[in-house]
């Protein structure tokens, strides 16, 4: 079960360079269900995921790089390029931020996984991760390979 | 984890048509890693599967007819069609056995699901479930719908 919370985030105030990194590029064989492929550094990864928006059943399968480009053949949806910073939080948590680049470059959302509904719901952000976006299906990963940066509602 | 044995059956020594039974049609959006589509009766499932011929990782996911029938647009070998009877064993455990239709028409295999290996390999199978197949990858399902029935080994 994954549970997580997502935040749209304007700037972050200090260098995220001090952190470690992941360059992730990602696109989806199937939007309903998600099936999504990822390239992580030179790691390679489907993942399917069930239903829901903060917490969804979800299953991993390492990929060879061969396996990977086949897939690739039946995406739905452009790569989604980002490189996603891992930030310590405190209680051992982490703050993934991650800076979209190409079609999506402008776009920093932040998103910290629990282990627990109960976890999530008391979890104070930050003030610089902004807007709570997690119930938001324009900020979905699905709805941003598709429709790129939501407009933003007041 | 699924544990299973799979078995060649020559002839089955009773009458299937007691025990219940269900329609199966499968095919493949991916052979490697395994992306099952299922048809079963009126539910439709996607399964993704990991290595192993007798042990492997396995995540189900139910789906709607509309997501299977979009997703069977991406499958890689024509459909599998089989009538699956469901014949109780001692120990609460079930024989699945397979009357294939199509193209693999004359072929019966007969499967039984373990929760552990120590119970796979302890059992001791009926007269009539035939040769074990279970590490014979010709008889693979995924083997069966690119290449039919495999020619057989004396």
């Amino acid at each position: 079960m994954e549970i997580e919370r997502k935040f749209l985030t304007k700037e972050v105030p200090f260098s995220l360079n001090v952190y470690p990194s992941h360059q992730i590029s990602q696109c989806y064989i199937s939007l309903s269900p998600t099936i999504r492929l990822r390239r992580q550094d030179q790691d390679f990864i489907l993942t399917v995921k069930g239903k829901g928006l903060m917490a969804k059943e979800e299953f991993e399968l390492p990929l060879s790089r061969e396996e990977y480009e086949k897939l690739l053949e039946k995406a739905e949806t452009p790569p989604v390029e980002k490189r996603r910073y891992l930030v310590p939080l405190e209680n051992g948590l982490t703050a993934e931020v991650d800076i979209y680049e190409g079609p999506l470059l402008g776009l920093t959302t932040t998103e910290v996984e629990f282990t627990s509904m109960e976890e999530a719901k008391a979890f104070v952000p930050p003030q610089w991760f902004g807007k709570d976006v997690t119930m938001d299906k324009a900020y979905k990963n699905t709805a941003l390979a598709l429709y790129g940066i939501p407009e933003e509602k007041e």
